[in-house]
């Protein structure tokens, strides 16, 4: 016998189906959120743009295949990448019936390696303005997109996207790509100061502006980008 | 040809595996939470408790999978099911790799047809005293709960849990209930009040103790409790 006693006949009558992991690779780029989209490269639906995945091999769980994908196409490893969740409709895929899993990730540009970024056709794209992609993959970035909102207000997790002290005017901005619309300022600003735990520091930003702007930190915890 | 033009010679040199759901059936029941739980009638680990579940028909989407077996356990129709994630494990089926999806309902207990659950053997059980399970559905438990108890917080879900005057005391229970810990009840109090949409009323509830207890309202939108 071998190690893994497995017995599989008792399954033999069900239906078996492949199943895949897309990923959802956001990234905070020049103010705005950005996702990376590839150029597929196999049939079917060659050549058109999509999430970047694979199929998930027998020896490893969906998480280290999620993961193996993006360390593929970013060099990143380490990540914890957070699951979105489960699509199957039965009609999702024009070859045959998968199931799918999409993963996210929300990186550090910086942290990306170009290089081997380099050997896909890839584009980054701003989340408000994502073209449109093949079978459901629209609708995974829609969720992915719903879970990491809904992770800036409870979670707090704008303030690990933003340097120790930041302008009101940079949190404000990082809410509008994130959220995808503009905020009036004076709301803004009054809503982020009720709501968050956050307090002005001494500090002038004399960058920004000719008159400067107040410097402002965060005093809760902050949350690993990769673990929302 | 024939309408689905399928071409699965695609992903014939990909794994395939069998494709599960996994019932988490919340009720609150005599004023604290259960879920049930049903004794396994087939192969491996015939006979222990686990959740309800079954494997994905090919004409059939996870969700209309997950409400297939909703129906045959409890009568109950027309729910929308609350994915939980997917459990992919490489070993967590002794007999094959299965992948399984899952999903939780939260019922009130009047809803169920109990002459269709006297079919199986089933028993309620509190959440906060789950036996130990098969496979990973321990996991999949607490993965649910965690789900169901950022809902009571962020979408006031317990207030659709309650009838439209409750005392505070009511609401405690609840919390204590959904959280599996005992509240302190001044805090709790202050808490919920600051918390909350909800309001006094003018009425007394005479029943629940000879002071009587005042009776609040919500005042915000109510959720669906199968919508959490």
């Amino acid at each position: 016998m071998t190690e893994k006693q497995h017995t599989p006949e008792y399954y033999n009558d069900q239906p078996h189906y492949p199943v895949a992991i897309d990923c959802i690779i956001f990234c905070l780029h020049e103010g705005s959120l950005r996702l990376l989209l590839v150029r597929r490269d196999f049939e079917p639906c060659k050549g058109e743009w999509s999430l970047m995945g694979g199929f998930v091999r027998e020896t490893e769980s969906l998480q280290e295949a999620a993961c193996r994908v993006l360390k593929s196409l970013t060099g990143i490893e380490g990540v914890s990448m957070h699951q979105i969740g489960a699509f199957g409709g039965v009609n999702r895929d024009p070859a045959e019936r998968v199931i799918t899993i999409g993963y996210s990730a929300l990186l550090n540009y910086s942290d990306i390696d170009h290089s081997t970024l380099r050997e896909y056709d890839v584009k980054w794209v701003e989340v408000s303005n994502v073209p449109e992609l093949i079978f459901d993959h629209n609708i995974m970035i829609a969720e992915a997109l719903k879970q990491l909102r809904r992770s800036m207000f409870n979670e707090n997790l704008a303030f690990s996207l933003l340097p120790e002290y930041f302008t009101l005017t940079q949190l404000q901005r990082l809410f509008e790509s994130v959220l995808g619309r503009k905020e009036d300022k004076r709301n803004f600003r009054r809503r982020a100061l009720e709501s968050f735990n956050i307090s002005a520091t001494e500090m002038i930003d004399k960058e920004s502006s000719r008159r400067g702007a107040r410097l402002y930190k965060f005093n809760g915890q902050k949350k690993k980008i990769n673990n929302y």
